[in-house]
């Protein structure tokens, strides 16, 4: 085992006393008990995570997307060619992808970060725009026929995630939500998903947003060849989780994963969605174990990897509507209910007669 | 058949050329066709509400909540008293409900009407309160015993929600939320359910937001004789609605229908949520047929009966958390999803290359 195993970043347990006093709060609120469903046990969680009760209502809400490309879209992994994930890096740049109309509506920030697109960026990346350039390299290697990326590369890749969510905790973000866009970049979230959950990859590939090129069959062949080559050891909590992203991952995906170790370290609320987030979220539980118990699941995506990681890693999703479209939609979505959840327990009356 | 069914109000039908100017419209946004799932659809209704592609972004939510007491209480339809009405109805007022902090969280108001309620509200309703008093009966009779009210005030209850949704309308309200507050309504909603639906009440009957007084079997057994002593006509396009809600509903159910045939008849859209707000919605297609193609469904309620007239009215939910409080949380709680759908049909760049 390399030495990252032996030195996992410690993330601070649940408060358990916050926690309590939530769950007594609520049962001193103006309702039947357990009225409020899901969003009694989401109040009881964020006061875990920030520690206090009632928790603060979440006011800044900010996502920041990680663009990467593959090398197995050149294996047939994806429908498009790499080029669309900077056609699309430069939309939402602009202000005009899906997950921008969703961050207006719910009042949060976007920031996108290229940390290993493959096609040049050009003009994007000029001075104070609205890309932030922090690529390790360009795209990955096709993780059928070698490693993602070396393990220094996938290192640097999980710091430009920890150094994103810090500097946007430290401007003053209180809930940080995690996007991606990268064209293939469901077949290494699956390939990940496979090695830390042990489950088949034949149960775990869906079509990810569109019909893979060469067919379902022959994207299931590409994870299972990636999964052969790397032979790593099975599931475990041992797993070394800048290993497994170097043999298995994506850029997007390393980032994406320092990102919520570091949000789960400075203990900010945080919001997962798809097949990638969850890959993702699975390796930051490996480098930072205790990492996953602190997320909120935002949207249960359709991709059967999907139910089987939250399942894995002990998730509920809040809302189920049939997206899968990446980006950090279904999580930005979530964000009113996390909201309504902590404002409903701070601001409802006691109990009448209480 | 009485004479109310002879002169039902007519709905305009969903405006399909806005629909289908909707279902091209996304079919050009920069994503995967079908990706953001839910709210593709959905914005695709509201299109045909409004009678506008992209349909507008809500800007100006608005809760309307009815509050009526229910005289089968006394037979054990409820673990609470009647008394818990008015004293809900007046944490309402002072802004401690879960609704006021739901409403609070998606930028929308809150109007509490008083159509029925049984207790004195006292001081709530002075000038300029924040209760509106529009009552017109102290709570219904028994419906075991005898109809609910008389035909004359079931009509008097339907046209204080018209009334409602009109001058919330006209005071530039652009989605009309219903929500309702009445100890033991869900057992008038459920019998409403079965004479609409033939559903064996048997099926339909779930304990409400608290365990009946009675048990469960208790409140079965009132909904049965309630429905035999009514002895309405099997389900029907024909069942005269202000009929049904006279022999078996609430004022405040009453009046949830007419605000709801109100909303569908201005073109604006409209949030309904669980068992009680379904039965009026029930009502309401038989008052105005196309009034239920009109709603949005903004939760599916755990109660038996939601999931039951859910199917027979046509409409699926956008959430499922679990609620079962009422007072139209989980309707409010849907509001930024409409939000999120035009905005993002509206905003979203062209397909790269389109």
């Amino acid at each position: 085992m390399p030495a990252g195993a032996r030195d996992k970043t410690t993330i601070p347990r649940l408060d358990e006393a916050a926690m309590e006093a939530a769950r007594l709060r609520w049962a001193g609120r103006a309702k039947p008990p357990g009225a409020l469903g899901a969003l009694e046990g989401l109040a009881v969680q964020l006061a875990g995570v920030t520690g206090n009760c009632p928790p603060p209502v979440i006011e800044r809400p900010h996502v920041a997307l990680f663009a990467g490309d593959h090398g197995v879209v050149l294996d047939g992994a994806s429908a498009w060619p790499q080029e669309v994930t900077a056609a699309m890096v430069a939309t939402i740049a602009s202000g005009g992808a899906a997950i921008n109309a969703l961050a207006r509506t719910v009042g949060a920030e976007v920031t996108v970060v290229d940390v290993g697109v493959a096609t040049d960026l050009g003009g994007l990346l000029a001075e104070g725009s609205a890309v932030v350039d922090r690529r390790v390299r360009s795209g990955t290697a096709s993780i059928v026929s070698e490693p993602a990326m070396t393990r220094a590369e996938a290192a640097e890749a999980i710091e430009v995630g920890v150094a994103q969510a810090s500097a946007l905790i430290e401007a003053g973000a209180d809930c940080l939500i995690g996007g991606e866009m990268g064209i293939g970049n469901t077949t290494p979230s699956v390939a990940l998903i496979a090695a830390c959950t042990g489950a088949d990859p034949a149960e775990l590939t869906g079509p990810g947003a569109g019909e893979p090129a060469g067919g379902l069959a022959h994207k299931r062949s590409l994870i299972e060849a990636a999964l052969e080559r790397a032979s790593l050891p099975g599931p475990s909590d041992d797993l070394d989780g800048t290993e497994l992203v170097a043999e298995l991952g994506g850029l997007e995906i390393a980032a994406l994963a320092g990102f919520w170790t570091e949000a789960a370290a400075r203990r900010v609320p945080f919001v997962v969605d798809g097949v990638i987030s969850l890959a993702s979220l699975c390796v930051a539980d490996q480098l930072a174990p205790g990492t996953a118990a602190r997320a909120v699941a935002g949207h249960r995506s359709t991709e059967p990897a999907a139910s089987i990681s939250l399942d894995h890693l002990g998730l509920h999703p809040l809302l189920d509507l049939d997206l899968r479209l990446g980006e950090g939609t279904g999580a930005t979505l979530a964000v009113p209910l996390l909201q309504a959840s902590a404002r409903a327990l701070a601001d409802m009356a006691d109990l009448p007669g209480a």
